[in-house]
């Protein structure tokens, strides 16, 4: 008998809601015209994008021309980092991140600083939390930009964003927020954030893969990534991607419409799951803020365990769920967010992440954590490092 | 009574192919894993990606190892100027193109240019060919980079590729040729070619907007363009686009199934456009090569004549056409590809391409031709400079 499966990787990427791929669909079937042209068939595409440039703008509390649409999340964290960073350079070189940030932001960083730039790395916390007081002392004449996430994709902790934008602002410094996690999860309003760039992108909230938006605040300097045509106001080359640009539109309208009721419902699956987990299984520990964290995320380090094989034989009964970052797997590196956190690296190869999303239930986390229970078992059972601690 | 519209725009974009969007769907509405991940839904997408790998490799006669996807033929552009430049830039500093290219190398090239890059514009003749002698000529020891255009996308012009590629390997030199309009239009074969790079879009044979390729010849030294996670073999970060990418798969498999009879057919349309354009309608020239120019496009100078008030009674007709690139449109600049081939500005200025595709008929050229003649001859009466040419 076969039964449904579990899924549980929802940071990694979510199922299209039907409501957005019905919203996708006329300009697959029917509306194909490149949005540049001045045809009919171009202007019924001009106007899908409209509605969803208004749709994301609105969700974020932003104007619709400070919303421009590109390929994915990571193209926008690219375009943000390495934009500003150009546009900016004649004031400064000097770039503040932290050591928890996705790969789009730290790769970015990287290869800016084999550019001549000067790249801080901020330490965080037990929690993966930044402390607003470390940017505000990392900030020199030469600070051009403070790019932070707004949640870690790994381990679920919210950032203070809030703090961490007045003290750029007040410092005159450029703010760019990784947000990719985030929309859907709490409240996003880029003045409250006194935010000057936002990433974000539709798979993580139940829309298109392929689809992302970089909020850009009125006024700021920040150069083109993609060079070419005219699209996007001249700030972003290549024919728009109507179907992917409306899906977006749609998606951010649905999951920002109930954040409150959305996340209370995860949470109550979510802290169920790592009750039980915590409680039920020796030598755990749960990564990430016990509170500051996104409803959605549990982040479990289970010793003498070999990450890999946890998610095999979790996905051999049915159960969808990963060790970290999507975008590093395949790596054997440990995860460079609990690394940062402290976790030894045998402890962070062992680590588990779990999050649920809209098709979960409280029985999925209780299916789960009962699989979990068997599987941690007998993988201990094979470690002559857990033998050993148990015989002392 | 409501006639179908006449869609002659197939350079800016086509619509979407059934059985594409049939080889789409799945990803859109089942299989939405994260092509990263390890567990069922995961390895479904990664299945997707793989087979598209394999259908564009066959099509250009290129290693699927040599395949990577991308968000857009203009990112691939961007990806294949600057990152070649970039890896290459300890051998020289010097970039050969054409003054006829698309934006989105020009635009690359200019940005390359402000970062230390030296760039040789190469003239074209007045048909729009690039010469093989003049790439020659333009090497220098210090050229790491040339990259010119397989077809042009405004006058149709096909370029001597298979001659150029002789002279850039003869001289060591890497090649990149923008196949954006040439997938479908002729056979593309990377070794017969001789290039190192090329760039295509999905989009352009009733493909998916939002998909791209980019070829990467074995062994060629290509920097990283988006920077970020580990997707495509750590070469082009950003979670995969999994329906997009099944897409241009299953589009490219079907545009390069039989190029012959799909180019004879609209070859024959277009030839009965252009010359009842020509015999029928006086002061009237067609722009591009008369022979080596890709079977679908149809570029027509008219005297006398504003090309956007031309487009937008042509719409009123039902008939949707353009004046060039569609990604300019919105510019008041005239084309710089009618420039290059040695059009003055007014002459420029009232220029219409008209791009055949599947779905047009013999009819529909006759009909256009006919909606021309009244509309040539309304635009015409209303302009005192052809008034003054009549009367002399």
């Amino acid at each position: 008998m076969e039964t449904k499966r579990i899924y549980v990787d929802h940071s990694a990427t979510t199922p299209l809601r039907r409501e957005v791929l019905d919203a996708m669909l006329p300009y697959l079937e029917r509306d194909f015209g490149n949005a540049s042209t001045v045809y009919a068939e171009g202007r019924e595409a001009k106007k899908a994008i409209n509605i969803a440039r208004e749709q994301v703008a609105k969700a974020i509390g932003a104007e619709e021309n400070e919303i421009f649409f590109t390929g994915s999340g990571t193209e926008s964290d690219n375009w943000a980092i390495r934009g500003a960073a150009l546009a900016n350079r004649a004031k400064g070189n000097h770039i503040i991140t932290s050591a928890v940030e996705h790969h789009a932001v730290l790769h970015t960083c990287m290869a800016l600083e084999k550019e001549g730039f000067e790249v801080t790395y901020l330490p965080v916390d037990q929690y993966g939390m930044v402390s607003p007081e470390s940017v505000k002392n990392a900030i020199t004449d030469k600070t051009i930009l403070v790019t932070i996430m707004t949640a870690n994709n790994e381990i679920g902790t919210v950032m203070p964003i809030e703090e961490i934008g007045r003290i750029t602002k007040e410092a005159g410094v450029l703010f760019h927020t990784d947000a990719v996690q985030a929309i859907g999860m709490m409240d996003i309003d880029v003045n409250k954030m006194n935010v000057d760039l936002i990433s974000l992108t539709g798979h993580k909230f139940y829309g298109p893969k392929g689809s992302g938006a970089l909020y850009v605040r009125k006024g700021t300097k920040i150069s083109a990534f993609i060079t070419g045509g005219g699209q996007e106001r001249n700030r972003r080359a290549g024919t728009e991607n109507v179907a992917a640009i409306a899906g977006l539109g749609k998606a951010i309208e649905l999951a920002t419409a109930d954040v409150a009721a959305h996340t209370e419902k995860l949470a109550a699956i979510r802290d169920r799951f790592i009750e039980r987990v915590l409680a039920e299984i020796p030598y755990t520990r749960l990564n990430g803020h016990p509170a500051q964290r996104m409803a959605s995320n549990a982040n479990i380090s289970f010793e003498f365990i070999e990450g890999e094989s946890l998610l095999l034989m979790l996905d051999m009964k049915g159960i969808s769920a990963s060790s970290g970052s999507a975008c590093t797997s395949g790596s054997l590196d440990p995860s460079h967010v609990l690394l940062a956190i402290g976790l030894k690296h045998e402890v962070a190869h062992g680590s588990l992440r779990v999050t649920f999303g809209e098709s979960n239930t409280m029985e999925d986390a209780d299916k789960i954590v009962d699989e979990l229970k068997m599987i941690v078992a007998r993988l201990r059972d094979m470690s002559p490092l857990y033998e050993a601690v148990k015989n002392n």
